[in-house]
């Protein structure tokens, strides 16, 4: 059975907890390679630094080659579909394969046909299950636990892959999670209206506040803000961190947009943990990739990383 | 004296089949490594995806360093020639070189004057030498024998690379082309009308049936077929697979243009062997490497390998 | 105490020795490895092949991880600063950093904020450190000593990285620098017009002919010439080449414009160390990205370096 990362949705509890013991080994210095040569692909069909460079220093980490795959030289430009490329790259002999696509669900076309573990990079506006895990990670780090926590996710909630995803595993861990932002952008379909809160509320009640971009590339029309005026209405402004509880940590997935979503000189504050997060993000696809590859075998014990973490929590 | 590889017909048959022995034995698990560091470049000038990535994981199999070449951030764009850029390659200490270029022969102006070995990955609509030997060693695999074979050769053959070299190379190793396909798209300046087949006939007759891709790309009219016509007229449909031989099996370079030169469902039938020949590309290149890298230090011995493959064929 | 490589004027001389040193070591086969697994990346915003691939193959040498950066497929498309990509890979786990881009000293805004060695591989119109090093280790190849020496640097040096910064370097180290080329291309708010020779002239004086490339791309008006007049009044002509002097050097930082700069046929004569530039290249990076990288854990000791290269000259 093939361990596929798609969404965390389709993650059990203990399947989380097991991929944030193992982020939490690698962060300290754990070491796992194959046994063999084994191959990956990341193929991103949007652009991305961050995601895709952080997946190739983690492959790179077990020892993996990491086969180069430009979507703009490949013959996806000849109309090869999304199967055939996989297939190939399977063939050729690709052990596990990340993919980020702008498609929602882009791997329900392949998930049952291929044989080689897909590690989800990104979909559309879906899913984004190791930004989802390397937040958790951020924030296990700091509180050592998820029950209890308040998190905010304030921002252009309808187009975040973060958001929703965030929200449903962190109440599943049993945190509790509010929203703010401008509520157009609010998804009142799949998100409850009673957990919107206005913005200094939001961050006057919350442990972690998680900012998330706004999408210039996605939004057709931006609504009627100019930079300025959303970072007044809706940014972390320098005054309203003040208005943050003590102990309380600011997220963001970034890339950031400076005096946007964040004031400049918070980006790097002492509460932040912006660029934590970026280096969280290389042990859980670490992580990640070691489950996967661990499936092409058999052989994966859940209970055991869970019992495991409860007993040496950090 | 360096081993080029530029086309099957420069190739003697000693040559073809000691390429044939390494890639069998790279399939069947040899470790074949260069005793120090070595670096390849693949210099592809046209988009290509199993290609190049076949290339990447032969390289990487050989313990080779790949250094990237990616050509839109190159100095090709600010005009430098291919013999500079392959001159440059060569003094910066790369070993050997893949080149897919869309001009015909591009390597004629680098021969002779380069010290490192040139292995063709594809020029214009001439030759595609690994390509051919991935087919030869899939028919092989298959048959055991080459003599005494009917291969149909159906489609675009006035475009494509492999038919003309596969023709040639199958001829002399005693198998018996035919073509089939649009007869407006078969060029009989080069190849023998006496040889051209109705489409169920020679999908009847042959023991391999081997499809080629439409290019789009390189049909400037693409004669008065829709995708829809063509299939009908000259694809392997359900309908025609069921004329084929037991025992006979279907070939097809790929990209596939599902439903047009092969229906949807037949592309992994059981006689389909199209992802075996992306599996077997990978040990090709693997001995066209090795041949080519050995050649730096002198000493080849076809002979040997020869008997070797007669003593223990398949 | 970091030590980027941002241009040659802010290298002592005892550093440029150092470098030298070790570079001529590498040409010599001396093996230098990290002892744990280290990561670079290479940022390209202007198209290279030569300087990139150079470095690509120097930090292989060493046995660094090389992680893929294309300016194209990354979050600088979505409007990210270069402060924000480079602190992210340093997040990462990314230890040494390769940058070009065209805006001048766009390491300014790096510098002192990020803690991983920047080493400049090209600046707007300003520097090109590792050129320049490579340039003097052909030199100091060729004459053991810079002292004495007469140099004539020819051609478009108003937009040219290399000749200021080698200019100033020579004349450091001893040699005299003199110039040619279209008068209107010589910038006299920096350089002295009192050095400025008639073409003939400086090619008959000189011990090391240095040739510019023209720079289409740079220049909105090429002024006057067509490609075969700059070759007659400021080209290396076939004609030329007879008046230099018995022992002296053509170089050219390449791409080469054939025909244009330099005849065609004089690219690969006997005085020519064209290629020669392009092997010392990765020697000249392989002791930069050293020296970057043992500057992570401090302890570098140029005196030791500079009487050794004394002791020992070539």
């Amino acid at each position: 059975m093939l361990n596929h990362l798609l969404t965390t949705n389709e993650l059990k509890v203990e399947e989380i907890y097991q991929i944030l013991t193992d982020a939490r080994k690698f962060a300290d210095g754990m070491k796992w390679k194959p046994e063999s040569q084994m191959f990956t692909a990341n193929l991103f069909f949007e652009p991305s630094t961050r995601t895709k460079s952080s997946f190739e220093v983690a492959e790179r980490r077990l020892g993996l080659e990491v086969i180069p795959f430009e979507v703009l030289t490949s013959s996806v430009q000849k109309g090869e579909t999304l199967y055939d490329t996989v297939k190939t790259l399977e063939s050729i002999g690709v052990n596990a394969i990340v993919i980020r696509h702008d498609q929602d669900r882009y791997f329900d076309e392949l998930v049952g046909k291929v044989n080689i573990p897909i590690i989800n990079g990104g979909d559309g506006c879906g899913h984004h299950p190791t930004q989802s895990l390397l937040d958790l990670l951020t924030i296990y780090q700091e509180f050592g636990r998820f029950a209890g926590l308040k998190i905010a996710i304030i921002g252009d909630i309808r187009h975040s892959r973060v958001a929703r995803s965030n929200a449903d595993v962190l109440t599943r861990l049993g945190a509790e999670v509010i929203y703010s932002g401008p509520e157009d952008w609010f998804d009142n379909r799949s998100l409850s209206l009673s957990r919107f809160r206005p913005i200094d509320e939001a961050i006057r009640e919350s442990d972690v506040v998680m900012l998330l971009r706004v999408q210039h590339e996605r939004h057709q029309q931006k609504g009627n803000f100019t930079a300025n005026e959303y970072h007044k209405q809706y940014g972390l402004t320098i005054e309203r961190e003040k208005l943050m509880k003590p102990g309380s940590i600011i997220m963001h997935p970034a890339p950031v947009n400076r005096n946007v979503e964040i004031a400049d000189s918070l980006v790097e504050c002492g509460r932040s943990r912006i660029f934590k997060q970026m280096e969280n993000g290389v042990f859980v696809r670490m992580a990640a990739l070691k489950r996967s590859l661990e499936s092409l075998k058999g052989g994966n014990n859940y209970e055991a990383a869970y019992s495991e973490l409860k007993l040496h929590s950090i």
